[in-house]
């Protein structure tokens, strides 16, 4: 049965999608809504679910595990009759941050990528450290500066080293970098020890990630605990959580391991997702890259993450790290853009990041099943 | 004017001290209390800013800066006529996690700790890495797993190289170790950039922090992103926050710092606080230390995590990093201990660790405020 409302036939967000966002509507509450073409389906005002859906996050939502439900109701009214009053058009609204974010675990599950950057800061040993292979690597970054796709990203300050003299100095920094990342909500009741072949259990969808980076910063404080005020000043997030639910048909066989990781993180069932990713520049694509050889799969970040014991909460956000591909015009970062010679400059201010991701569309026997973008310009640091 | 509720001489909470906490009558909810004595003083029941206090946390009082105010009323009620009726004795009442945190960022700024284990990892080369005089390095903790003194600590797992063949396998640690650690919440709104020298305008109030680490899993993972499943299992905080308005009278002029930091870690407040730390292991003191000589204040932490202009909310953690004297008997962690001969072996399930805090007290002019415990039993590893 179609829907009632236009959807461009290229839109990320035909009636199979229906991912989930805040919006709030011109003086009044937030809202959660699911978003159809160019318009959000105000889900309180349909009677969908409003214990969970009159509320400024999705994470009661998510916590409850009733995306599926939710979203099967509403596609009952987008097909049933016209009913235009339960609309925003998504240019009539504010659309806001989706989730309370709880703790945000980065990896660095690309192969490509962790190679790049091995090669970069350690170009007489081997790229990849020992731990690698065996574990997805991530550290805990900064949930309180995680922000929504158009947000202006102010540039950070941080003490680099001062190239005349050696003396490291507060500086704004030289060296503002993007990163092309896919990130992981986790739902439903706190869990730990979760097996990764159940990890559908627990992921309540995905959105796109830049962890802006300043590199001089990072490279100077991060030794030996990890990346801390080069990260911390901002990750834009795209703002139409989609379900897992709506990937569902996009998952695949993952790339082979070697060696086999240990048993914990072993899986079998397909959970490498079948994503194209792309990341513009002022507005002209820079890189794209696909996001279904990522070495280790979300199940399996999910399950190291808590294999400890470590428990995960609704509104847990875990990435991937940037995604990049093994050839020139695949990688999702300047510093690896740079080192190959396809980019020339780290980010000046006004220049803008555009991160986009979809699967299926296309000439593929799917509907596009998108996640719209992550957006932010530089400005200059406040001061 | 005395109160008409009994506090033992040597008592950590005083009519001067009132800290904060959250307790839960039997069958009743939440709300917040401060602590005179071996006594919870209701605050809603009491009429005290009901709006802030029958509440599951301390966020919002923290958010409202309204906590002198709050403990002066709370101190006029406990000095006015006798009302038990307002009490609980803490052992009548489950008494629960003071705070949602939203960030927790651990720091690493005990020189002597910082010396210790640069010589422990890197015996041929400087103690100290380049950075480390020259801005408070840290990382990011996992705040959902950051639990009230009490709660048992269950062994984690993670992967360490097998010492037969080198491979590495999942294995409950054989390496668990408590961190001596005083934390910081922060207080009132949104803030960034925030002025060394401003400090006490958005600090709340401080906790005992144990940062359980198992060094095994951690020296497996920690390059080149620093701490994970070595740390993120659990954190165990003392229950009640003791507000910087009580420790006020402590506050000390900070060790001298050579070189001189850059500018916007330079202060001209004494920012060092003046507090006894001690850490007992199944009941016997282990260590015992002084936290007066911090080689980075707790304002300067402060300053540094937000001057790339990420923002600080109510709620937010930030520790110290364990606290370690120049002397055996000094060292807030077995690692270092083990290092030095004054202990023989990591934990072993069923032992017990307890950090206390003190200022005052004793022979000195001032009444004793003391941060209680926080305390936690190491249990076998749920399977």
């Amino acid at each position: 049965m179609p829907t009632w409302v236009p959807v461009a036939d290229d839109s990320d967000f035909p009636l199979e999608n229906l991912p989930f966002g805040v919006v709030r509507p011109f003086r009044q509450q937030p809202r959660v809504a699911v978003r159809i073409g160019d318009h959000a389906l105000d889900l309180a005002a349909a009677g969908i679910a409003p214990e969970l859906t009159a509320r400024a996050s999705c994470n009661e939502l998510m916590a409850a595990r009733r995306g599926l439900e939710v979203r099967e109701r509403a596609a009952e009214v987008l097909c049933g009759p016209s009913r235009p009053d339960l609309l925003h058009h998504v240019d009539d609204v504010d659309v806001l941050l989706p989730v309370q974010v709880g703790d945000y675990v980065d990896f660095y599950s690309s192969l490509h990528h962790a190679t790049n950057l091995g090669r970069i800061f350690r170009p007489e040993g081997e790229p990849l450290l020992p731990n690698w292979r065996h574990l997805p690597v991530a550290y805990h970054g900064r949930s309180g500066t995680i922000v929504v796709s158009g947000t202006p990203v102010a540039r950070p300050r941080g003490l680099v080293p001062d190239p005349r003299d050696g003396t490291p100095r507060l500086a704004p920094t030289r060296a503002l970098d993007f990163e092309l990342e896919v990130g992981f909500l986790v739902g439903g009741p706190h869990a730990s020890r979760i097996a990764p072949d159940d990890a559908d259990a627990h992921v309540f969808g995905a959105v796109l990630c830049n962890d802006w980076s300043a590199r001089d910063i990072q490279s100077f404080e991060y030794q030996p605990l990890g990346p801390n005020l080069g990260k911390s000043f901002a990750t834009t997030i795209s703002p139409w959580v989609v379900t897992l639910d709506a990937l569902q048909p996009f998952l695949i066989a993952p790339p082979g391991q070697e060696p086999e990781p240990d048993p914990y993180l072993r899986t079998s069932r397909p959970w490498a997702l079948d994503l194209r990713l792309e990341v513009a520049r002022n507005g002209s694509t820079v890189a794209a890259t696909g996001f279904g050889d990522l070495y280790w799969t979300f199940a399996q970040q999910l399950a190291h993450m808590t294999v400890n014991g470590a428990t995960v909460r609704a509104g847990d956000l875990f990435a991937s790290g940037t995604v990049s591909g093994p050839r020139p015009g695949e990688r999702g970062s300047l510093i690896e853009q740079i080192a190959d010679g396809t980019a020339d400059e780290y980010l000046a201010d006004g220049e803008s990041v555009t991160l986009r991701g979809w699967c299926g569309g296309g000439k593929t026997q799917h509907p596009r099943i998108g996640l719209g973008e992550a957006s932010g310009t530089v400005v200059a640091e406040e001061v």
